[in-house]
């Protein structure tokens, strides 16, 4: 029933290259360590790229955004026309992560995979592939089909494929769509066998009835779906969401460009919980990037053996940690590859002994 | 004995800017405190300009350096020759401070304050001003008279005035001296009254026994050294350093100017605790940047009131944990400028009661 995985098969990592970003750190002007974990990241950055002084030319981070039915059931403290709306004012720039891209100095895309609005006049920073006007509400069926799922994580390693293509060398995920924490939430809860009440949070802001009534939900869903948790597609199509299986799909299809990908918050962090699931060795091509308020997310990224480096107390999703974590790997980046040796600077090293 | 401190009065900050800042954040197109600290964080900033949406135009990082007496005692895991070989590293563009000084787009100006080496040639980012070659050994004597304490700390304001002058809205102070975190801890033992062990810690990369003499340095000059607890100019004089004076006249020029200072981390937050020893009202013009690994940098960081943004493990010093927090502080004053409105962007606010 589930597609190849092959279709996303990783490259392997080579472990001298980092082994070699590590030695060189050793020779710059600073004393051994002190850079912290920047000098984890570089190396990092270096195994994934299979270059011991990696450099990135050209940033993006796709935004994906859809809707879903389970949003129906009150579990978001906005209207589910926000998605739609919000679509919009992206491709205005005047969201939170048009702001960021700009000081960042990234590429941004935006893809419509299943908003539930009537359709807009096509815009450069766009991309439509709706895979239907939302999914269905998984409290009364499931979210999806299985052709529908695959398509939708179709949606995201297509994009990836075709931003590596244009010159991408590092790419941030993130999301839009009303409800879908509740669906993230739920596909976590699936994915680790953890009860609602260990993986709901507030979202864009709910009181604590309506987070109360988020976990009874997850759990409803658990109990009357037909979830077989051995199959992550069966957790997709009962009761994920469009723009969850996008990410996913993207963060295969950079990762097998060893293109690194920047993971964001909660929604984007399942996604790729359930994305290593098709292929357990992602992880090693994950960049995470801040530890969200929303309270699943330190399950999510302990599934994924995943320490963020930003803890700001963001729960906006729209990829906007992910490219403030773009900052961070252009700055581990390049003091690996432009400061100077001990050597070329006639700099003294350590006192033996103290 | 001391200097007036009119010298460094600082402008009174008026709550209704960073009010009229937080009603702003309630309008724009996220969910009410999504973006989490970077909204506090520009609240500050918008309090210290007096500008509800404050924009920098000119980021300034000033690293100042000088030698340290201590350092004869094999306190730093690096010989004292490391200091100015460091400044020649510094003028020649490969320390990690000048990778991210690019990488953030701010000046930076290199503040000789008494390094202990013959004199160089001039040099378009060096601003010479000695105050002698290194202070002397806290373990024997005092690191300096009263008229160099006061003269360091007007090198520092000096600074802070000509930068401020030329158009800096944004300043970051760092430090680099061989045997400086022995200074600012016995500096910090003194204004807080603790013992050495509460605040030393491995600086550069001391070994267990390395820090244990340390803390045993910083214990016998509370006992041998004429500090007056009360007077923070003792403090400075009988166990400071130039360029931790400097530091201190540095914020308190820039705070005097409403210019925000961003601290780096354990030695420069030492001098900015010594500097709100002079005026009370400081720490409201300070900005944290990082938690640094060295353990002095809680407590210094507690007494200031402040939380760092980045905790990323650096001890480099240089004021790098300070450039990455410019980003930060960029990131936030550009998201409350120039994010749409849910009345610009039409997007529905708040579904009520949930």
């Amino acid at each position: 029933m589930a597609p190849p995985t092959e279709a996303y098969e990783l490259p392997r990592l080579d472990p001298s290259v980092a082994a070699e970003a590590h030695r060189r750190w050793a020779t710059l002007t600073k004393p051994e360590g002190s850079l912290g974990r920047l000098e984890e990241l570089a190396e990092r950055l270096a195994s994934i790229r299979g270059d011991p002084r990696p450099r990135f030319r050209r940033k993006t981070i796709a935004v994906f955004a859809a809707d879903h039915g389970i949003a129906s059931e009150g579990v978001s403290a906005y209207p589910a026309s926000v998605t739609a709306a919000m679509l919009e004012n992206f491709l205005a720039g005047g969201a939170a992560i048009n702001v960021l891209s700009r000081l960042v100095g990234a590429d941004v895309v935006f893809v419509d995979v299943g908003i539930d609005a009537e359709p807009r006049p096509t815009h450069a920073s766009l991309r439509v592939a709706r895979i239907a006007r939302g999914t269905r509400n998984f409290a009364r069926e499931a979210a999806m089909t299985h052709d529908e799922a695959e398509r939708a994580v179709e949606v995201g390693s297509a994009v990836a494929d075709s931003v590596v293509e244009a010159g991408t060398d590092l790419l941030a995920i993130g999301d839009m769509g009303i409800g879908n924490s509740t669906s993230a939430s739920a596909m976590l809860a699936a994915l680790t066998g953890r009860p609602g009440v260990d993986v709901v949070g507030p979202g864009t802001g709910l009181d604590a009835s309506g987070v109360a009534r988020k976990a009874r939900l997850v759990d409803a869903a658990l109990r009357d779906r037909a979830i077989d948790a051995n199959d992550p597609w069966s957790v997709l199509r009962e009761v994920g969401g469009f723009e969850i299986a996008a990410m996913a799909g993207a963060a295969l299809g950079a990762a097998a460009h060893r293109v690194p990908v920047i993971v964001d918050g909660f929604i984007a962090t399942v996604a790729t919980v359930w994305a290593s699931r098709i292929q357990p060795g992602l992880p090693a091509f994950l960049v995470p990037s801040h530890r969200s308020a929303e309270p699943g997310h330190r399950l999510a990224l302990d599934r994924l053996g995943l320490v963020p480096y930003l803890d700001l107390g963001l729960r906006l999703g729209e990829g906007t940690g992910a490219a403030l974590q773009m900052l961070l790997c252009e700055a581990a980046a390049r003091l690996l590859d432009e400061m100077a040796t001990f050597e070329e600077a006639r700099v003294a090293g350590r006192v033996r002994g103290r």
